[in-house]
């Protein structure tokens, strides 16, 4: 049973903007690198992987930006299972800076609530469906404290 | 004074995924061309246009999202102007998909808070500032009841 | 019978880096935008509209840079049907900045071949296929010394 | 002295298009990402670390593909110094896709030619320079059978 994952990654140049910073709408990509590192690091994909096929449309999405990061800016993004519902996932994740000499300094925080869907024989979406069983045996929400 | 503005544009198929639509976080960028494309409505440019220069950095944006957006929907935003404070605007992001023959469906909802921020002589960030009287004289928030 | 299309549209400050100008990449995205919307003026989508479904995968492009854009920099993409062959159509894209008050300043120059897919009944790709005569017949090659 | 670079890489859910695909730009993002890791592997950022400042611009780029990739297929792309000029360095990049149990596949080939620039005490752009000799001594062209 899971419940975090953590990620690092540079920022790449074509992910900054004229105003030389990663753009305030990369974060929600990164958000879905770390989240779907976390599925493969259970032994299955976000998409595909399970059979019946399901997905994992987002419903909502939220991101606080406390500071800006630059081109190569090493980030570590840190996911946690905030709650698992039977058939939906809500995500927090924090993103810090990592610095040679200093502490990682926290520079956003985000929250992700993916939906899993089934799809009918002829790949039509029929709506929300529990989560399968092999994937939710593997996944617990985080204790609450760690959300203080 | 002004509090509104609408944009309308087609999904672009760069901005879809695999899984057929207009992948979450492209929302945001689309939130982001709204705002430019009101700023340029009143006669400036966020980036720019202003002396001495200023900058418009998100301190917390979210989205819903209800109905999934394919390649070549037309998708028309609308932004409201939420609160004008001192130092920041606060703006409300309705998506509607435009379809012949049908009246627009609301398909996602999102706020963005940018806060305007000054620099000093070397280009460097000096913090928040408030809203120069060129802008702010030119925008209002709108009636609380159109929040319902 | 068409062989040219032009379509205008702004740097948006997500197509920025922080180098301050359009990226690289940008380039290509650019000229698939002008493809489709040549595709749609002659009235059809270049992703589905014709039975049976065909795809158009780009197997050869290339862009030659002169000038930098900027962020909201007005950019003219001007399409030409190089060549166009049984299975494949070669286009040539020319960008020029418009400014107010000079004349348009040709930027960028690229070429995109995309070659006519078909599909069998379980959704796979069976390879090049000839252009669908409802398409074929409203695309022409362009006279060459326009491409002198 | 180094003319060849490997970086390994996931394709991203997002940089996947409606066709089910890496979109044919991201190619040159790769591209991109593969020759500024080639820079820090020799000690230096490609933007920034060296007194006075340059940059890269892209003045030529195409690209070759073969075979499509898929979400989350391991692609290799491999930079060779195809050309180390005066002012200006010629790479090629080779995408291998890298699969379990099957020799690396050759998927895209593609070029990128990059030339150093100079900007003066104001930030403008002062032309292409002689790459600096700290970063010259470092690199050189790949032996020409490379490329037969």
């Amino acid at each position: 049973m899971a419940y975090e994952f953590k990620l690092k990654k540079l920022v790449e140049f074509a992910e900054t903007d004229a105003a030389g910073i990663l753009h305030f709408s990369n974060y929600f990509r990164f958000m879905e690198l770390t989240e779907h590192a976390f599925f493969r690091s259970l032994g299955f994909s976000v998409h595909g992987g399970t059979r019946p096929r399901i997905g994992w449309p987002r419903v909502h999405v939220k991101c606080d930006y406390l500071k800006p990061l630059n081109f190569e800016d090493l980030v570590e993004i840190q996911l946690l299972v905030k709650q698992k519902k039977s058939k939906a996932i809500e995500y927090q994740f924090i993103f810090r800076k990592i610095s040679n000499g200093s502490a990682p300094l926290e520079v956003a925080r985000g929250t992700m609530t993916a939906v899993c869907i089934g799809f009918d024989e002829n790949g039509m979406i029929k709506g929300a469906i529990p989560i399968p069983d092999e994937i939710s045996r593997k996944i617990e929400s985080a204790p609450q404290e760690l959300f203080e």
